[in-house]
């Protein structure tokens, strides 16, 4: 017979989102007179259409697909050249970073990378992440046989959990000891806490101590607002000997059902072998890549390479910032009633304290069954998520505001 | 220091289709007057633009998703319903098998999925392989560890390869001891040879015997032009038992770079786990395709539930069957100049002995140099395809002509 991955079997019930989607869908059945009134600000899934220069990107490349001298099949595994370039000139040199164009690698999602870049280390690697945590970079790493069972508290032994706490602004300070790998997702999902170039160059003098892989996720970079904070790991000194960065256009360009991501290894970051050999991670990753992957469709990368073009930075940036006044008046809202508010100002996302310490699944039912809004229950995110649920700032003005007005009056 | 996933080491230069395009690469810059001149029968990619009625959804997908009302973020993991349908309908229901909606998952390619699927089983699950072999079976399990070494002949230990020569008509017989998985592709790829449905029931009732799984590859099932052939598997009695099946757009309706497949996973078909419960693999890769993936673009699953479209089935049909002319000319052709050809007749590829014994890169070379042809050495897909090249039926009518005239000449 043949034997499963025991490993998958330590996982903990379903994928949160999914798990949300059940509750709110039971809740639904059960009371179809409120399903209209749901308003959804749980998984961060964005909702203004697609922006007019991407639409007309996309339609334009479709209609080249009809055509003989416009179609195009299998395309280069790490991307088309024309998005590359714009990869590397507006998001890397207009910020003083210089990336080369075979250190990028266009992907269909940043949830993929990031689950996907255990796969080039070897499953002795030491895993550290912060808690709370999106939890496709722990659950990756369960299937893949790097922890042990999960503890009544839903940590898995063998895995390093770094609290984000009040105390230390959502922001950890690298373990005392050494490890191999280290999660880290600033403007972070899900407390919207940024970290600023001091705190990541305490990441990257760290892991350049002990010969640890920064995988840094900068899916809402975006969204930051101040000028003065990183957008790119890449923008502290000597990160390029130790960090694999994951860019996304889901949430900066509305692409969460356009599917469009990269990854940067540059050719600095090396992991060992056994006989002590110093092995690019980049050479790792186009060897996976090429093997597992097959690039993203052309009308897509065509709709991607137009975030870039004038008209579509333009629009985009009005998108983000719409969304970030949504994030804005949930941060004033909730505060004026009575909760206490976290992250949201460089992030789509508001980090919120239960109230009395109530339990964040508790929270997240009476905000459903109650106000007939979905938010996203910290614990779901990990052990230190307990006691706080997340709201998302994406969704229409009106229906944000409405939702302040409902749960203000609970 | 971060130790690298150390199987990987054991992979063989690059995967094979990239270096065929550094090849052909190489020696267009060493002779820019020749460039023009290449014919490509290579790598297998559509060259025919986009059918009309797929580029209509597709514009209209993208229109849509400028708009509030048509707009679509995330989407159902496993794929949208109006994809599912039509797929049970049209794939399964018109050639007399039940598949339920949530036993199918959509995706972005085969060749994920099939370099994906053995990530749900242990890593001491014994593995079949025919040779020659799609180069992605074989490599995912080396990466994944489940392999030893390669030896001088490219085999790697631990790994069972199962010869598709001559005397057996390349669709070698079940091993006679059991295994755990084994991978099956019908029409073959790169044989081009189709299985019937005799030769599937003896692989299904080996499977049940020694409580195999089948991983079943139908990537190119449109080209089979015999009625009486299967296009699925599930079209034998039992495999609904023991099969997990792969089913693609690419090839079918010019999607390589659209990028849109599935794989179905029947809930009967299970593995062990270590205490000797029997687990759904389908719930495995429910999980896995929740927490690595995150669904197929949107305007791409409306351009592929178009290929299902009255109109989208004339057409892409008339694509496969200008592509199989192809195909009939090439065995023709090559046949003539005194070439011995295999396969072709239900598949979109020709299998050609080389001349006189020589090797398989030789005659890629020779190709290459004397006639500006692109042809897939055999050997790059396994030591049994040595003394063989794979000769693609994707290019238009002139060029094909052209290529058969001048291998003729040579």
């Amino acid at each position: 017979m043949a034997r499963i991955n025991e490993h998958f079997r330590k996982l903990q019930a379903g994928y949160l989102f999914p798990e949300i989607g059940r509750r709110v869908s039971a809740f639904a059945e059960a009371h179809p007179e409120a399903e209209a009134r749901i308003i959804r600000l749980g998984i961060g899934d964005v909702t203004l259409p697609l922006a007019p220069a991407l639409v007309e990107a996309m339609r334009d490349a479709a209609v080249a697909m009809g055509t003989e001298a416009g179609f195009h099949g299998y395309g280069p595994e790490n991307g088309y050249d024309f998005l590359l370039e714009a990869i590397r000139e507006h998001d890397y040199r207009a910020r003083g970073v210089e990336i080369d164009a075979d250190e990028i690698f266009v992907s269909d999602g940043s949830k993929q990378d990031s689950g996907n870049i255990q796969e080039i280390f070897g499953s002795e690697c030491r895993v550290a992440v912060t808690d709370p945590v999106y939890p496709v970079y722990v659950d990756t790493n369960v299937m893949a046989g790097r922890t042990g069972p999960a503890g009544p508290d839903g940590r898995y032994s063998g895995l390093t959990y770094l609290p984000a706490t009040e105390a230390n602004g959502f922001l950890p300070e690298p373990p005392e000891e050494p490890h191999d790998l280290a999660y880290l997702c600033s403007p972070n999902n899900p407390t919207g806490v940024a970290a600023d170039s001091a705190a990541l160059s305490r990441w990257v003098e760290w892991a350049r101590d002990c010969g640890a892989v920064l995988i840094y996720d900068a899916a809402y970079d975006a969204f930051i607002r101040d000028e003065g904070l990183p957008r790119s790991i890449y923008e502290v000194a000597g990160a390029r000997e130790c960090a694999i960065e994951m860019r996304s256009f889901s949430k900066r360009a509305g692409f969460t059902g356009v599917r469009c991501a990269y990854t940067t290894i540059p050719r600095e970051v090396c992991g060992t072998s056994a006989d002590g050999e110093r092995v690019p991670l980049r050479d790792l990753w186009s060897r996976r890549h090429a093997t597992k992957f097959n690039s993203v469709p052309y009308v897509i990368q065509k709709t991607a390479a137009a975030v870039f073009s004038p008209e579509g930075r333009k629009q985009t940036g009005e998108q983000v910032a719409y969304y970030m006044a949504n994030a804005d008046a949930l941060r004033r809202g909730l505060g004026e009633a009575g909760f206490v508010c976290f992250g949201g100002e460089h992030a789509p996302y508001v980090w919120v304290r239960t109230r009395e310490g109530r339990s964040s699944w508790d929270t997240f039912d009476e905000l459903l069954q109650r106000a007939h809004v979905v938010c996203t229950p910290g614990s779901g995110f990990g052990a230190s998520g307990e006691g706080y649920f997340r709201i998302s700032a994406f969704n229409s003005r009106e229906r944000v505001e409405e939702a302040i007005e409902r749960i203000g009056n609970l």
